[in-house]
């Protein structure tokens, strides 16, 4: 048997998200900048999409912005704003949880005269927003704190930090591929400023970023060239992989709230049936302010790789944490962030269902994985019962 | 009829290229960095296609970065460059023919502390490499020449061009994409450094560029995060459309030379032709230095965008220059760089031939665009027979 748990790391393009592409690869491929029947079709279609993905989060077309991937989407609303704003002031706070791809930014504006906090989270992976609230001074221009963990799947008090940002004029952007498609997004409403999605975290075609922009934020452009997408983002605009996306809006509109009670249904039955049926596991992130469709476990006595190479051979397909992160040594900066020692970091176990899981893959992952933790277990010179 | 002699703004996606993607959209949909079965394969196609893709230009596997297009790659190539290595020097040189995007860096650079020059061309859109000389300083670190291009469809004296600069150890760029797919392309016998490539331009997906490093050449990264692409492009990598290039590039290695010379009997059609039946038409380009599929002339007393909509009310598509600036009011920089007035490039057609061009269309066009011009021109106060 074939299982994947792993919808973090990749997710499959929605059959329909294909055949909706499909047309726009060799019959209508045209380029919107060009004065023909055939730019102009790209034009409409460009211009119909965008509408569509807009009305994923609330927005106005005119506030989205294609990008390449939500690693290209972070860059262009962290760098893209601490270049343009520095005026205003030179100190950013990230989150301790969020994706690499922000603490290498971070890195890199640490390098380019900028001064970055992070804030630290609770055993659960949360942000308290008292302790944003110490770090903020008055060079704050801007935070960045993930929607939900792409890796425990703690929900942030993304609404609290929004509006908490918006009565101090700090810019507030938000990662939240994690939570699209799961969870119900108004940045709007939130007071969010910048938020970064991507095409495939909703079953739509990888190399498609979108980056959120309210009006009247301003950014430096990080790729520059033709002017496409108001001139914060050149490059010819890629059709295909748009309308796609636009298609995979359109199907959550339809599906998202039959799919997301089935997600709740498989994660509560991993969360209650997986620690009672193997000792010494325990749940790490949230219990409640969770995505629907993210288990995660430690269990103690247990390498993380060694358990994803047994599952593999059982053909489970899981994760440790992060994709991003997975073939480094490095334990994951979420779980340490939490407070896990390295060893407990190490031993642990992500599991993430979506659209395609069924009810026997979660069953059949309830009946291998205690076998294969206790052979692990029976392996190690460490682990006593 | 409709007729389609505009592949230098936007090509069709190869039926075969797409066929090839689809597996990668919804069965091997794994993230390469992930430590599973999908992950596995996503790896292997990831490893195998880069290796295919460097083999259309000769060059290893790990001399390519995968990026979004190649107005990605030009800004990671110059940017990237410039930014990594100013301390060996400060100046930048590109042609007066590049595309909009290497302009538009090029201004980029100065504001951020960089001079840059600009060699001109000659009335054929050449580049001669005295005029490149002669800027040339010992702050020089870098030169940025189109291979060809991709508006008149002149080839540059590329070769030339890169050995100079390595014999005085100078980096050079250029962007080859109007070449891509119809002249061969060998950076390592050219003395290139840098080489800008995308996928559409030889019938693969958008969205899709790659820069070709030469070994030992350091740039700063542009887009920050996971470390893929050996830290120089970070973001989930797009297999699918990365399979389809190398798809793409499978079909030239089997169909260029027979391609080429389809597209040289189109072209030459057009070029001995058009001016044979048009009074006061002109070519613009290079008679001899030049791409195989481009055919570019100019009309006195004729407006090109009034020209391109009676052109597609009569069903063909074809372009005044490049597609990324068609929609501003701005004559192409191009024409005005071979040293035509203002009126004079406004008044240019470009055709450019491609995979899917057939006989009947080039006589269509050539029976048809006659009687446009003469139509046009009995409206025109100015034109006088």
């Amino acid at each position: 048997m074939e299982v994947y748990l792993d919808y973090q790391s990749s997710k499959p393009v929605d059959p329909r998200v294909v055949e909706a592409m499909v047309p726009f690869f060799h019959e209508n491929f045209g380029n919107p900048s060009s004065l023909h029947t055939e730019g102009d079709a790209a034009t409409e279609a460009l211009t119909h999409s965008r509408e569509t993905i807009a009305g994923l989060i609330h927005a106005d077309g005119d506030e989205i912005v294609f990008t390449s991937g939500a690693t290209e989407s972070n860059n262009l609303a962290i760098i893209g704003y601490a270049l343009r704003n520095k005026k205003k002031g030179d100190h950013i706070i990230v989150s301790e949880v969020d994706h690499i791809s922000v603490h290498n930014i971070a890195k890199y504006l640490e390098k380019n005269g900028f001064t970055v906090s992070k804030v630290p989270v609770d055993r659960y992976g949360r942000i308290h927003l008292q302790k944003l609230a110490d770090r903020v001074t008055d060079r704050t221009i801007l935070v960045s704190v993930c929607y939900a963990s792409n890796e425990i799947g703690t929900v942030q008090p993304v609404a609290e930090i929004g509006a908490y940002c918006r009565e101090r004029g700090i810019a507030f952007h938000t990662d939240a591929v994690a939570a699209e498609g799961l969870l119900s997004l108004d940045p709007a409403q939130d007071g969010i400023d910048l938020m970064t999605l991507s095409s495939n975290d909703i079953y739509g075609p990888k190399g498609l970023g979108v980056l959120f922009v309210r009006k009247g934020v301003r950014l430096s452009p990080l790729v520059i060239g033709g002017g496409q997408e108001r001139g914060l983002r050149s490059g010819t605009e890629n059709i295909p992989a748009i309308a796609g996306m636009a298609k995979a809006v359109e199907i959550l509109h339809e599906e998202m709230t039959d799919e997301v009670g089935r997600f709740t249904l498989f994660r509560d039955r991993l969360i209650e049936e997986i620690p009672s049926r193997i000792p010494r596991c325990y749940l790490n992130g949230h219990t409640k302010e969770r995505l629907p469709n993210n288990a995660h476990f430690r269990f103690d006595g247990i390498e993380g790789e060694a358990l994803l190479l047994r599952l593999k051979a059982a053909g489970i397909s899981a994760s440790t944490g992060s994709a991003c992160t997975s073939k480094t040594l490095e334990p994951s900066h979420t779980l340490i962030a939490t407070g896990l020692l390295h060893e407990e970091a190490h031993g642990s176990l992500e599991l993430t269902c979506g659209r395609f899981t069924t009810d026997t893959e979660i069953n059949y992952v309830l009946d291998t994985l205690p076998g294969v933790v206790e052979g692990l277990r029976k392996l190690s010179p460490l682990y006593k019962e």
